[in-house]
């Protein structure tokens, strides 16, 4: 005779509720939403008020709040803790939980930040967040809504969810390393292409720079300038298709030699065609040469037909032209070619893309 | 006065326990280790006997078993089940999970993986795995250790747990995917570098699976050959500083363009130099040709001080020279070229990596 599972089990939906934590945590593999879901996790499974997350500053040997949440939270994102200082530093010290089920007697108990926030800590539970044996952090918990005290089943439940907390932080930090290499590969190689005129170099970086603050300015979202930011760096590779003589040649090209340096936005876009990830970036590349009277190239489109992120690129890419010296002429100053991006307002640029560039460049210059 | 927490809640060993599978399965990024673990919980969980995954191939309509571990899981990952067919490919087409708790009284029931592995399947709980609405596959446990029935607390747990191998499957995707986008589009450049001497295409890629080929011949490791499969990519990206006249000379260059054209992988390293996670792939780039017997450049390092990687390109790099076609020269034979490096050994190459290379080119030619 079978039997069916035992009753003295525990009740399914703390489990189910244990397993939705993990599931909150773990879905995503950008940092800071990492940050914010392993203190919205912590408060929810030891029943707090508030938590918090203080990182690990291995240089500095400090802790320091990275994200602190509700109305008090600006306050204390300010304070940086010393190993050893506060029941937050004690932990981090002797990478050993702490409970303190009233401040009041507890004398590691000092909390900067209620100090500087004005918040009252009545009871807390703090624990490290290791991962092979290294310190990232510290999580805690505080104010228990139910008033019931803290026990040693909540330090195991607490810092087996801190492990959690460290797995998830270790996940994004390694898409980050690689997001980040991949990115700086791409530069460089797109920078060393761009070098070979050597009156060129940053060029990269700057068009990078005022395309993105431009996008900003138009309102794109996070995604939307991740893609924006590609098409920067990679808007010139098709001139590694050009041949020395017509790429660095002082004077004017022959209608020739300018046939062919026009065909670079094209041999761009065959170098990268077949790169899955790379698709939707490959038309802000093509068409960064084009102008809003159709009289550009190589598709000669007029008006929104040209892709956003090209005439975003085009007005960033032309400034930084102007601007910069060359062997045979120093750069136009700032403000000289401004007005050449007015003048051409219309024609060779979208004049809102142009108005943003110029809205974009001011709060460059100014620092915030 | 405080309550200390009330006793009828579930035990704690009990929450730590789904806890920890939640670690087992988040702990990786690699998707290979993904499908592994996500079976080892299920069968953990579900206190069964053996689990699989069956993934969802959506261009076939089809779940395959991608995974299927001990000594009848070979038999097994040929396998591949049309939407509807057997339990798996029931619950693929209702996304519903499915308990079936004696199987000799299902009529769903139809098993081609017992009747390829000679596995008695007695009861199976399988649910399927969905992510933002997609189906990703289904995951099976088979045959309760204890004999109690899988009960309906089962399917709410075995579900929340499909739904967790769904996020590390994703997280798992989205790591492999953005590396994919890194390795192409480095080498994408890298081959639009090598291009500009145009008799060279393909080279970047023949390189790449020369070299690796060989790594494996001489034991190296999934880390160090993913270095290896990078140096190979990024080998002679600094031939962009070599100006067309001397890149695509034809006959033999002067001494000065000689000097100018060694500088090649000293200036690759200075294109990459600051970015952190290129940091151990540069010596072997930088020294892809030197000669073990010291005649060669930019270092005149000999024998084992040039380091493994750059000895292995430099095989790898000659040999391809040699055997591909040039304007003024066809390519030698496969037999020629490998009588040239057996020449060679000692002088200009590591005697040790020309005999692997040999061996790893034997193999690539001969499918198996």
């Amino acid at each position: 005779m079978k039997k069916t599972a035992n009753t003295s089990e525990p009740k399914v939906e703390q489990l189910l509720k244990v397993m939705e934590l993990s599931k909150v945590l773990n879905s995503t593999l950008e940092q800071e939403e990492v940050y914010h879901r392993a203190i919205q996790v912590a408060t929810d499974l030891m029943r707090c008020e508030v938590g918090s997350l203080l990182l690990y500053d291995k240089d500095a040997g400090e802790l320091f709040f990275h994200v602190a949440l509700g109305e008090k939270g600006e306050a204390v994102k300010a304070i940086r803790l010393k190993m050893g200082e506060g029941i937050a530093g004690w932990v981090a010290r002797n990478r050993t939980p702490a409970v303190v089920n009233d401040t009041s007697q507890d004398p590691r108990f000092f909390s900067k930040a209620d100090s500087h926030s004005g918040f009252v800590t009545r009871n807390v539970i703090c624990v490290p967040i290791l991962r092979k044996g290294r310190l990232l952090g510290v999580l805690q918990a505080i104010n228990r809504h139910d008033g019931t005290l803290f026990n040693k089943d909540d330090v195991a439940l607490f810092s087996s969810l801190a492990d959690q907390v460290a797995i998830a932080l270790e996940n994004a930090a390694l898409y980050a390393e690689l997001r980040e290499t991949f990115i700086s590969t791409a530069e460089a190689m797109a920078e060393a292409i761009e070098m070979r005129d050597p009156y060129t170099g940053g060029h990269i970086k700057r068009v990078q720079e005022y395309a993105v603050a431009t996008g900003m300015e138009l309102g794109l979202d996070g995604e939307e300038l991740e893609l924006l930011r590609l098409v920067a760096i990679l808007h010139d590779i098709g001139k590694i298709g050009v041949d020395d003589s017509i790429l660095k040649k002082p004077g004017p090209l022959t209608p020739e030699e300018a046939k062919i340096m026009q065909e670079h936005p094209v041999h761009g876009e065959k170098i990268l065609e077949h790169i899955k990830a790379l698709r939707f970036a490959l038309p802000g590349m093509m068409h960064h040469h084009e102008r809003v009277d159709g009289k550009g190239y190589p598709s000669g489109l007029s008006g929104d037909a040209i892709p956003l992120h090209a005439r975003i690129i085009a007005v960033a890419d032309t400034y930084d032209a102007m601007t910069s010296d060359r062997p045979y002429r120093k750069g136009l100053s700032r403000q000289t070619a401004l007005d050449e991006i007015h003048r051409c307002s219309s024609t060779q640029f979208d004049p809102a893309v142009a108005d943003a560039f110029c809205k974009a460049l001011a709060k460059l210059d100014q620092p915030s």
